[in-house]
Parts: C-alpha cells; sequence; structure tokens
C-alpha cells in the first residue's frame, strides 16, 4: 500500500510507494523503455496482459478486454495511487501522513503500437480527447479526489516505460501544489482587476505575435514569457474555459492545434522526447469554498515539455530554471517548421 | 545578458541566459562529459584557461593563476548571472523582469583530477568547506545579493560539464522559492511552538533511529521522512546553528559527516551520480524585515539528491514526487554499508 507523506517544513506532500519496495540493486543506471511489440500489453489481441478495462471506445461494438476497440482505458498495472483502501489521515511523531488513496489509469491511445500523439490523426485525437473528457467527469463525482492529472510521458528519458503511444491520468486527494501555486496566482490577480490572467496572457501574446507558435480560430500555442525550458510550449484555449473536461464544442480545434504544435517541435528538433500535461481546474464538487472566483479566475490549459537539459543541483536547489534559449528565439524556430498538420 | 523572468501566474523567477542562446542543433541527446585530463581547465598547470581567479589556497605562497594551489576559486566561464552590469527591473507589456545580476563562481576541490568529493581526506573536504564559507561571507558583504547558492553536480546526468571535482556558488538578487518555502514553514512552526522545526525533527529522529543513516559528535545524516527521491539524505547540524558559512568551530566534524555519508551512498548504490546543495540563512544584511525570528526558527543543513529515477509528468504536473524506496529502508541499506571513513 502506497502512502503520502507531508514534509513539515515545506508542506510538500511524497508519494512513497513502499508496495514497490526498490533496493538499491533496482535502480540501473539508464532504464530501458521496452520496445518490442511482442510483449506489449497496450497492443490489440493482448488485452488480457493489462487489468479489465475501464472503459473503451470500440465503434463496432466487441466485448469488453477484447479486440476491436480504438481507445483503451485501462487501471495502471502499477498503480501510484491505488483505490482498494480507505483514505485516513495520521500523525507520526510530529509528521503528517495519508493513505495512498486515489486512481490511476492508462489511456491507450492507438493500436499502432510506434506512434506518438502527433503521429495520429486528428479525427483520433479527437477520440483520445473525448475518452480523457469522460474518465474525468466520471472521476469528479467521487467527492474523496480533489484533483485529476492528464499527463503524457513520450520516451524513456521521459519517464515512459513503454514505448506504445499511451496517456495517464492520475486522480489525488489532495489538490497539488503546482496546479494551487496557479490558482492561488490566478485569484490574486482576478481579485485586483476582475480579469482572468491568462486571457490577458492571450491578449499581449497575440499584440506582440513574437512568442506564438501555431492557432487555429479556438486554440493557441505558445511560448511562455518566462519559460522554465528551451522550447517550452503552452497551449490554451484562445476562449475563456475553466475545465478542459467541459471544452467539448471545439475538440476538433483542439485536436489540430496538438497535433500540429508537437509535429512542429518534432520537425525544429529532431523528434525530442517530451512531457505534456493538462492543467485544468481541481474537482469543484469537492472543493471547500477555497477558490470562490474560480470559474472566472482559472483558465485550462496544456504544458507541454521538451526534455532537452537536465535539471541540476542550482534547480533544485533554488527552484529557479536556467533556460538557455529565450523563448522569443524558441518561438520563431517552431513557427517556420513546416509541417502537414 | 541573462535576463530574469517573473511567472505572472505562479510568481516563479526564470533566468533566460540569452548570452548562450542555444539553437536546436545545439542540442544533443545526451549531453557527453568531458573526461580527459589534458583540456581540463581545471588541472594543475591549466591555470591559464579559467577567468583570473578569485582566491585559492596556497600553504605555500605562490602567484595568483599559477600552481601550488590546494582549493581554487574562479569566475565560472559561462555563468548564469553575471554582475558586470547593474541590477534593474522592468515590465514588459503586464511581465516582470530583471537583469541577470548576480555571481557565479566555482570551487576547484582539489588538484586530483578523477576524484569525488567523497575520495578526498577529511583535511581536504576541510580546507574547501572553509574557502566556501569565506566566499559566501564575502559575497554577503554585497547586499544586492538576497542569496547565495552553494552546490554540487556530480556526474553528467546530475548536469556536470567537467568531471574535474568542483563545486559552484551562485548568488542571486531574489531569495529563490526554494529556499523561501522552507523559510516561510520553519517561521510557521516557531510561531506556534517556539521552537526550531529542524531541531524537533533532529530530536524524534534521534528517539526512533529509523531514519539515520550516520552521526558523530556534532553532524547527523538522515533519510527524511518524505524524500522526495530513493536514497535521499539531509545533513543537519545538531546543534541549532543559522548559517553554514557561520559554523566555523566543528568543520573537521562536518568533513568526516559529508565524507562518511557520500562514501555509504557510493557504497550502497556503486557510485551512483548525484547533486547535494547547502540551504543556509538569507543574506541577513539584506533582508527587509521578512524573517525576524530566523535566528531560532531556521537551521542550515545539506541535501544530498542521488539521480535514480527520471521526473515525468506526473512530478512536472504536480510537484508531487513518487519515491519507489521508503525512507527507512533507504536508511538501513545506507546505515548497514561499511565504509573506511
Amino acid at each position: 500500500m502506497a502512502e503520502l507523506r507531508k514534509d513539515i517544513v515545506t508542506g510538500r506532500w511524497v508519494i512513497i510507494a513502499t508496495a514497490r519496495g526498490k533496493r538499491p540493486t533496482d535502480f540501473s543506471p539508464d532504464v530501458k523503455e521496452n520496445k518490442g511489440k511482442q510483449n506489449c500489453p497496450f497492443c490489440e489481441g493482448n488485452e488480457a496482459m493489462t487489468p479489465p478495462e475501464i472503459t473503451a471506445l470500440r465503434p463496432s461494438g466487441g466485448r469488453k478486454d477484447s479486440p476491436g476497440w480504438k481507445v483503451r482505458v485501462v487501471p495502471n498495472k502499477y498503480p501510484a495511487l491505488g483505490i482498494d483502501f480507505p483514505l485516513t489521515k495520521k500523525g507520526v511523531g510530529i509528521f503528517d501522513q495519508m493513505t495512498g488513496f486515489g486512481a490511476h489509469e492508462v489511456i491507450i491511445e492507438s493500436t499502432e503500437h510506434d506512434k506518438a500523439t502527433e503521429d495520429l490523426s486528428i479525427e483520433q485525437i479527437r477520440e483520445v480527447i473525448t475518452v480523457c473528457q469522460d474518465r474525468i467527469q466520471d472521476l469528479h463525482q467521487d467527492t474523496r479526489f480533489r484533483y485529476c492529472l492528464l499527463f503524457k510521458n513520450e520516451g524513456p528519458q521521459a519517464g515512459a516505460s513503454l514505448s506504445h503511444p499511451h496517456l495517464q491520468l492520475i486522480a489525488t486527494p489532495v489538490t497539488p501544489i503546482r496546479v494551487k501555486e496557479k490558482l492561488i496566482g490566478a485569484e490574486a490577480y482576478y481579485k485586483q482587476r476582475e480579469r482572468c490572467v491568462f486571457c490577458d496572457v492571450i491578449a499581449l501574446e497575440k499584440e506582440t505575435g513574437a512568442r506564438i507558435v501555431y492557432e487555429n480560430e479556438y486554440f493557441v500555442s505558445i511560448c511562455p514569457f518566462a519559460s522554465r525550458f528551451p522550447f517550452e510550449m503552452c497551449i490554451l484555449p484562445k476562449h475563456h474555459e475553466l475545465n478542459f473536461h467541459e471544452s467539448r464544442i471545439h475538440t476538433q480545434e483542439m485536436a489540430e492545434c496538438i497535433k500540429v504544435t508537437l509535429q512542429k517541435l518534432d520537425k525544429a528538433l529532431n523528434r525530442p522526447q517530451y512531457n505534456y500535461l493538462v492543467h485544468t481546474a481541481p474537482n469543484l464538487f469537492a472543493r471547500r469554498g477555497y477558490w470562490h472566483t474560480i470559474h472566472e479566475d482559472y483558465h485550462w490549459h496544456i504544458e507541454i515539455i521538451p526534455r532537452l537539459t537536465k535539471v541540476a543541483g542550482f534547480e533544485w536547489g533554488t527552484g529557479f530554471y536556467i533556460n538557455p534559449t529565450s523563448p522569443e528565439e524558441a518561438a520563431k524556430y517552431l513557427r517556420e517548421a513546416e509541417v502537414t498538420g
């Protein structure tokens, strides 16, 4: 059973995955990604290799846990958090501990083993988005979940242990600190100006144009003004929207913007490894009046982090990042990278 | 000229090192560490390959920038921050920007090219500590510097570009967010209990013993209760001390504790790459009344982070870490690893 522990000085929570119990000899200097199709648990025909499926997109029907799906959602076989025990909190001396309650799901994006998100068709990406939105909506019914994080690790350096295209969804019993920082900052901005900070950023970026990578009618991708990493990008809906899972009308344009943005990254940097993650609002059913203005002040978005540089002592010690490529230069390279879409 | 940019939502500062101006083709998938002695700028006899030295330990005398030193301090040739221009702040539309003012120094720990910190003698480590303490004391005279971070990157995966043993010291015009989090947490704890949280943690750890790795009369190393990373460690002075650079009386024991702790890490995990960093108090000459109780509430310490796992989308998105080895198990392996000291 995993457990959550709180750092007594900073208040940061950590997941101690005691079930995995890694010993010194279990850490190989470089984790190898499983590349082969034969033993891939996410390939069509290998459905028995995963835990029983939660849901799947089966346009032509078909039995659960059998071939014939387009998108498939299963529990993570090695979950960071588990749902099979109660959420309890306790003190350990002066320290705080919580059971590692939560959900950890895998969204298999396609039956095609060798593709990245950006290699799928816009229609396929749109279907994956819809399945993810449905999963988040469903998980929000359980008010013990405060937050759902949807994310992607593309490549072994980015933390992927399987190469078959998949996303992960983790539902947590506390709102993560990185999200809280954004909620608090956005709320403070809103209180002062009665405007959404993300909407203001989009307006400014459209005015100067220097950090815009791509845009269509409803979505825009930019290199943020204070990018932590070279070629870091952010995709936002142009009109104010609180939640990713409620962004249902323009999923076609969302999928197109994601595909083109990631294709540009591939073109400019020769298919780098990357992470992307969706920072949506917390579970409003579970909130306890913390963010009363949240409907107006928060605005969901996607962070894309190419894995080009190493995080070192300075970054760990300060929380500052040293970015060797200005966002304006990065955006120019990405804007000019021609892709098919 | 580097610049600092503030994230408008989270308030986090980022250093944009525009002078380096890395283009897409400059990012190789895996940075190679310069292993050769011939072209090593930190080897004895190659003093001309570094910028002019700031200070050096030369027990038998000798000219500046010539051989005959034991510890040598030089400006970083590719500084993240520079001291050659004024500290100015400005707005860019709705964004905040600051010139990249600061100091970035390198402390060459030994003339011996192939050694890590833990391979040096206790006396050598003690000499390096004293030189670092003198440098921080000197930098604190400049009240534009709010903070001095001393850190080590050991190995290419940990961010080192040169293998010759060296530490880095960066003085910044703002107190880094990771330090601020600790100052704020420690202050809140002190206000409630009128005791230092770090002193309380040491007392509790000594009581249970389960997370202690090593201790001598004046220093202790532990695996923190809420360790983010497997085999993460923290070295603390047992008696309350605010500042690293004022910890002058027991440098012998400090050096011994650092050496034994790192040797145990080498033994248990077969010389893993790592970062360590000193979290001392901010520059008290430059502070503006933020932390009035700081002398009693903050307690300097060293964080040691072995680089065994990859940070992935979940960690970037949440700020939570998933640690696959419990601190109690890690401490047991480290405690039992026999070393010569």
